[in-house]
């Protein structure tokens, strides 16, 4: 029995990858699924102009063109990094009919992109494994679940809350205290949200939290769960509180639940998260 | 001629000091104006709780003591640090007749607490040194300039956009981007916003900056203006633009003017901003 192809496009809206690191991506893809996974790597991927994978209009252009392209059944972010930020604002009008049928993985730095669609109401944002990922321990792991959730959907890649049919939603801490400000933060009334972070001081993790539970974005959310904090910096003195105390804190200010440990993280364990309310399992 | 005696109480919503830097500025506020200023160490300022001088109650409970205390004229921010975001957010309702008369002075993460008093008209929220900057290069000017301020209100201490009878606050840019998404953010419509910052990475600048001018708060603001930027750590690749080059890009995309240059910094030769509008000179 033949089955259709999945045409999944990558971009990079930060930072860019080598080709190696797409050779391995497509090699996992191709070993796992054959003709049913054909990943197209657009050639931006590659560039590099300072900090970025292409200056902030080519990486705009990029995402535009393949959003748009109704070849592609999804759109993958190959690496976070820095960036997603620096694309054009125009560019959230101009995504068309295919772009709203598509899926949107990634996370980190590519929340900034994830939160825009979720707020427009576009396509299918999705918080998971990127092909940057395999540089981690173990990486391979998260990128085959990556494309077992791209290619069959299969519900052992979900974070276990996206399976409760509750509103979820999963970002990066310093990513989402930088976006909450924005009048295009979507409003995460109803939501249980999954927070994570990597190589953040904790005082830091503090003071981003101390942001995210101010905004009144936040203050109707139906709770939050904490991912994994890792590699986390030795700062000068102790913090004196750890990062699951540091959140409890804040919820308690913010009269948000707590609602305990989430599955999610900048590690090879790092769960799929749907933006939105999944089918109950 | 006798002058009257200005009381200056001190206090750290964030990290404590050492009695040492405290005698340090009280030998140069003696020296500098004998009897006519008398500093006030609150106790509190030598605790150490982790990573603050006490713990949220305390640092909170002192704030408050020696803002509604009619004895002192100013209350001025020993050291920034972290946690000044943390202070009881009821505190702000409990600021009495006396805590409005007074002068509040600090700058980085005391910017949390100024932001908050010029939100609710409560006092001169004033933003220049504080005494831990005895400890950079100088830093002795610094503190002079921030006693002549105290003291006599000299108009050679202050930045001079501040002397131009505009609307005008000063912020740490980290600071800045973290507290604009609360409610209680000050609307900056009409301001010149002067900005600093001190140990981020190029990359985190940036990010900041798209926080700060994504917000709704700025959109109508009169125009920033860029104080120093220093001790940038090198990052795994250059940025690829300049920080003043940053703050330009994020200005035009929002369509808030930029102004050049301002005479602020984690240095020497921070000059002193006060919030609203000052008389021309």
């Amino acid at each position: 029995m033949s089955q259709e192809t999945k045409h999944i496009a990558l971009v990079c809206p930060g930072g860019p990858i080598d080709r190696g690191l797409a050779n391995q991506t497509s090699a996992i893809a191709a070993a796992r699924f054959g003709e049913r996974a054909a990943l197209h790597f657009h050639p931006h991927c590659f560039f590099e102009a300072g900090h970025f994978a292409g200056d902030d209009a080519t990486r705009s252009a990029a995402f535009l063109e393949v959003a748009n392209d109704p070849k592609f059944d999804a759109v993958w972010f190959a690496r976070g990094g820095y960036g997603a930020c620096r694309l054009d604002d125009g560019l959230f009008t101009k995504l068309n009919a295919a772009a709203r049928t598509k899926t949107y993985l990634g996370y980190s730095d590519a929340g900034m992109i994830l939160a825009r669609l979720y707020q427009a109401g576009i396509g299918r944002p999705v918080h998971g494994p990127m092909p940057t990922d395999l540089t981690r321990p173990d990486g391979a792991q998260a990128i085959a679940r990556a494309l077992d959730f791209l290619v069959t959907g299969a519900a052992d890649t979900l974070e276990p809350t996206a399976t409760f049919g509750e509103k979820t939603v999963a970002f990066n801490i310093t990513v989402l205290s930088h976006l909450i400000a924005a009048d295009w933060a979507p409003d995460l009334s109803g939501h249980v949200v999954l927070l994570e972070d990597v190589s953040e001081y904790l005082y830091s993790i503090d003071r981003a939290m101390f942001a995210i539970l101010s905004s009144p974005k936040l203050r109707h959310a139906a709770g939050i769960k904490l991912g994994r904090i890792t590699d986390v910096p030795e700062n000068d003195r102790p913090f004196g509180h750890s990062a699951e105390e540091i959140v409890a804190y804040w919820c308690a200010r913010a009269g948000v639940a707590y609602l305990g440990r989430a599955d999610i993280g900048h590690d090879a364990d790092n769960k799929v998260v749907p933006f939105g309310a999944s089918q109950p399992s």
